[in-house]
């Protein structure tokens, strides 16, 4: 596909099981913004992605207007500047913006990098990856505390940011032998309210059967 | 101190030799911000910063009406939102704002976190790690081409995230053995005009000598 042909179109390369590609789809959702998807085959990248994410070659990646963005992150904050009239998911206020900030920075070295080392290191190394954590997913529900969102009463960056690898957790927790659930009982709740409240999070999460499965084809124990 | 004593200053607790903390004290004289620096001893830290950062425990941290603001690259952000008239460091386009926050975090996790590596590994491990490092400042070179500045004729967000760790690269190439000159001649090209040519760089770089004596004192061969 040439990118002049994309000039009309919003698309996203991603990979269905990928949480980062998750976060994209969430916050397109959320804003209505109709797309078009391209899902990538990791262990085979197509041409396209590689010439649009030259320097990681990762999904995901948005074009908009036959340009490419790239970084989940970055992307979200991207689509909530260009489409800012409806959902917003970052504070306007400069202050409120620089928490959900640190918020989403630690969501991505304490959750994501952390939970990730889970699922592939072994015995006392993962033992204590396990309580890492656990810890990071406890400060999250600090953070969290009685609101119904991180945003507060509305979904935004730093849900937006989080929820997509909760439907790793079923993988995480059987390859680390452990209940996310019993050591983070309110996250775990917040996950539900997510769920049934967001048809843009159920929509998009994956069977967390299907990405263990997944997982178990690519690292079998 | 306390906090409330705080509300009507600017406040950068930081430490000498941290590029983060560089990256803050460049940003803050572009803007032409008066501040109050309190230097953090490491090895020590003050109630205030783990009062301030209990999260992290780490500089920098922007103090701001008050409110503390953490991770250097969120406090960029917020500096130049706050302070947004003069000199601008973020491009307002909102294409143009994500590639220079995707150069921003390639600089983190290529450069900063890479070249710490090679400070204190040894044999092939750091052989390996010095030429991704050098691969990661190749792609930095290619990304800057022909501009003076990788904000194109002025110093941006990009430029600001990656002049700070440059105060470093004597050490890690004499802990590396090898010359970053001799690999990316015009990347140090870039590092004397901005030097030459910004005072907020060359009243906030520190001496890359005093900084190799320091880190000697910290991890002697």
């Amino acid at each position: 596909m040439l990118l002049v042909e994309m000039k009309e179109e919003v698309i996203l390369l991603d990979f269905w099981a990928s949480p980062y590609g998750m976060r994209v789809k969430i916050a397109l959702e959320e804003k209505g913004i109709e797309y078009k998807r391209l899902g990538e085959n990791l262990q085979d990248k197509s041409p396209l992605l590689l010439q649009l994410n030259p320097i990681h070659k990762t999904i995901p990646v948005l074009v908009h207007e036959g340009k490419p963005v790239c970084e989940s992150l970055i992307i979200v904050s991207y689509i909530d500047e260009v489409w800012h009239d409806k959902s917003p998911l970052l504070p306007s206020d400069p202050y409120q913006k620089s928490q959900a900030l640190f918020w989403a920075d630690y969501i991505e070295k304490k959750v994501y990098d952390v939970g990730r080392r889970v699922l592939w290191e072994k015995g006392e190394k993962q033992e204590m990856t396990k309580k890492e954590l656990i810890q990071g997913l406890k400060e999250l529900e600090g953070e969290l505390g009685t609101k119904r969102y991180f945003g507060g009463e509305n979904i935004d960056f730093v849900d937006v940011a989080l929820v997509p690898f909760t439907c790793w957790f079923y993988s995480i927790e059987r390859r680390g032998n452990f209940s996310i659930e019993t050591e983070c009982p309110k996250l775990m709740s917040w996950v539900k309210r997510c769920i049934s409240e967001r048809e843009s999070v159920a929509k998009t999460l994956q069977d967390p059967l299907k990405i263990y499965d997944y997982y178990n084809e690519l690292d079998p124990q």
